[in-house]
């Protein structure tokens, strides 16, 4: 479908996406969980019978100084001090009784910097957030007061799947910068990777591009903005249909980059967070559960990627365990 | 065994505990992940059988400015600021095409100071961390070099049990202030709730004390560093040959406070951390998760409790998902 | 006249003070200086004639977490960790060659914390902020786009004069918290202590009210935003037509607190600086420099008080000399 | 004398000089002042007289996000974050009574992340710090203890020198990177600008390399840590015997990158900080004032630079002034 997009008019296309996939409403007005709605308990309940082995991977990024961020819209890395160290408990004066040390830290970041989930306040078309309510009125300086993340810190826990589009479809593993993955491509890596790979109602399905394996020996270069494979703008009536709860990927953006307009800005974002309320992960580390499922053949697992709840926050750093 | 104490002589009952409960070397001198070795494979598969309803609970505290925090050791409570808001994306200049608008926050805040988990470099007995190694090889300025807690982030989520010794021993479903649990109790309170409660190697242990119920009603007052219920220093030996893989309360310091001792400082910490290697949890929100096991009385579950790979960090913020 | 404001109605009062002692429009329409247009090379050259004896006085408070910030607004103390210390370069790797070793650290804290300018894109009146701009379009949250205190940041200095209310007038030196400061208690003062403190076009002005030296004593208590001498609402006539440059206290906010008003916040703020375009210091401490002009009478000297320059910035640390 | 250093012996230079020019103990066992004890009041006094035309100069670059540096060290450039804003003012919820609203802001920076002051506790020698006291003891990860930068903040006002090594002997103005700034240099310098340059006991010397302009035109690219003109190793002397209260330059490290010998890290700092006990500052923007020094030819001025007094600190941000 990618063919069929006018790359002249990025505002039509998501206007017409848009009244296409709105979930406005269809939780009730007062919604802040969006497809989150989808993960029911029952679900939840269900997906723990595919954990077999007992073995878990964490999907998370390392946050340290040594990451992607290049200080856009004033995303630093983290920064991580410490506030007491074993050099002080070794050699420094004396702090507590009986030879007790101890070591403190502390942490300064943007809540984008790594691995992690936007939270609906993130991203507005023309100015309404999700569920048809003004920006202004949910995100103020003191924060996101009613979409905020920790509405939805008990949530995130269900049945994942990968879809391991690079392995399914790209060279070597991975799909190229640029590369738009349309639903056809999501349709056909179910195909070869077999039954298990299935989407279904509630799932949190992650996307594997193979970008971040490839970052990973060549260096960050523009992996914070620049060129990238992802979701195709025409994907937003998959994510729709397919009820899913979530979804993630191994790059910064989520969808394909340069967007599929000639000037654009994250226009699936545009239309996937404030009209489907989808939540969306950015810059997972796919790689060793990718491997492990590329060696069993089975690509469903029990997935907790919980937000760590900072009260208003639009997004939040998330270590999120498969367990197979 | 309480009574057993030399209230005078805090180093030497550290020293005798220390000798008899001690893992130093039990793993290898490489090892890194102390009680988490407990938590294998086999284990984590059985634990998930555990869930049922598929009824999910988040223990994590929100993090925001209203805080337990006072600024002791300069941990100060989370600040969180709008890197940019909904009332920019409404009324400010536009700064994206196509009338998308964005939402982008930070976060500074100490690794310790609200839902968490120690890591192995947060305690030294006399210069010395986990497992034999000189505390300031282990954690300089540049943060821990060996026992970072990114180096648990695959780890932590098995069979969770609820020991909610407030219901079962205290008045009103909470432990007064100074309350010293000891092994006595913590057995007592297994026989109260029933068989779904027994302890087993490689569980995740939550102690309920009720206190954070009581500053819930009662204002944050003293609890970070105040009087507080919590485990008795007599607990060492049972922590240890409990062989759990790791523990975690509701209170700011896991050990009752003041300390069992004249003059003393975290004793217990003194022992568990460097000596058993033991994991442990503080400020744990555990009310809606006891509150529901008080109704079905089933004190077991599967419990998510992953920290965030911050590189050498000595804690991490955790937002642990119990699910029944 | 305090006892001639109506006390059930500040919005009237300070309506009617607003268009008293406007500056709007004074110095053209793109001014961002407001009365630091009053300090001209002029005064300043005849300014340094002041120093005498070279002596020097900070008038800084440290900044540091022994602060007297709560937490309102998320205005913590500062935060100061270390990047590197002297023990990781005594007993830690060795980081460089031939014995170099190096201590580096980092801060963070609100811009209003300790000791201080207020910028001009602080405060509004009804949405309006100097010069008649609007608020949102000089103060978004990349900053103050227009009257940053970067803009300032070559001309705080010149003549400082001293005015010690809290020993002219008060008890042992100080004033009663919610004392409030009139025109005549200030012209009261310049006769207390002689020709030397005259107040003129330019001037720096300092108010001494005794309240640090006080909460130095006593503790910090309610110092960040409690009861607290201060100046009038009724001084805004003075404050304009004094033509002074910038003034600044001793006192967490300026003006007496509580608010001379039944239901009010700051009124002379709302005054001062949106319409007079007014440069306020808060928390300056001056107790060595107000000891030494009792000891020798002479209250006015050189004063350097720029701003450290934080691009768009609405207030900033400062170091301000007092030199005579 | 550079081509009489021995460059594969950076230990036996550092050593020899340090030797030469050691200030330990001159002014006492328990000195914190190093070289600002040559910075009297009589000097004060006098300097104040420099001030003809009131002309102020800032020499302080702008703290913000568009900063030189790179993360070398964590340290970042600072991250200003509004916590309110005119458009929460102006659009949001109303936060106070009668019309009132505000702004307010907060930051996080390295303490040397743009002009600065180093601290006398910035740099050690073989885990020596200034006048004879272990490192260790002087700076923990609780600051340096005994010589923080709060103890400089009454004294850095007197006699500014500037000497445009640039002008005087560089091409179009600038020195290229890599230039070593000799002795020898300095006193041409000086020859050229004429009397008003003659520098002098307990001066603060301004050596402008003119690198700042050349980045200025072309982009940071390697300003912080890269290769940049700057003082010589071999003028550690000069500095000693000239007897000056402190001295900056334009650059990101004082002295000339790369060092002068084939494998070392910044061996000046190794002998001016310990040894000498010399204020160094760094990052001065001094094209403003170097420009007006050309076109009246005088180079001596008043010059005010209090750093930041942050408790326990290594360095401080400073924003210098400079009056003619």
């Amino acid at each position: 479908m990618t063919g069929q997009l006018d790359r002249s008019d990025p505002a039509s296309a998501i206007a017409a996406a848009s009244s296409r996939v709105s979930n406005t409403g269809r939780w009730g007005e007062d919604d802040v969980l969006g497809t989150l709605n989808f993960l029911t308990d029952d679900l939840r309940a269900a997906a723990a019978s595919l954990v077999k082995r007992g073995a878990s991977f964490s999907l998370c990024q390392n946050f340290d100084t040594n990451g992607p961020q290049r200080g856009w819209r004033r995303r630093t890395n983290p920064v991580h001090t410490m506030l007491s160290t074993g050099l002080d408990a070794e050699f420094g004066p004396a702090e507590f009784p009986h030879g007790l040390g101890g070591a403190d830290d502390t942490i300064a970041m943007p809540l984008q910097c790594s691995t992690q989930w936007d939270g609906l306040g993130h991203i507005f078309d023309h100015g309404l957030a999700y569920n048809g309510r003004r920006a202004g009125q949910v995100v103020t300086s003191e924060g996101d007061l009613v979409t905020g993340i920790e509405t939805a810190k008990h949530h995130v826990a269900g049945r994942g799947v990968l879809l391991d589009v690079g392995r399914a479809i790209g060279e070597a593993g991975e799909l190229a910068d640029g590369f738009a993955i349309t639903t056809e491509h999501l349709m056909q890596t179910i195909e070869v990777q077999g039954a298990t790979s299935e989407v279904r109602r509630g799932d949190l399905v992650l996307v594997r591009t193979g970008q971040l394996a490839r970052v990973r020996r060549n260096g960050w270069g523009e992996y914070a903005g620049g060129a990238a494979p992802g979701l195709s703008f025409t994907t937003a009536d998959w994510l729709h249909s397919s009820e899913i709860a979530g979804i993630a990927t191994d790059t910064w953006g989520f969808e394909v980059r340069p967007n599929e307009f000639d000037e654009a800005f994250q226009p699936l974002h545009q239309v996937a967070i404030p009209h489907i309320g989808l939540f969306i992960g950015e810059m997972w580390d796919l790689e060793a559960l990718a491997a492990d499922c590329a060696q069993d053949g089975v690509y469903e697992f029990w997935l907790s990627a919980a937000p760590l709840p900072v009260t208003g926050a639009v997004g939040s750093p998330v270590n999120p365990l498969a367990i197979k």
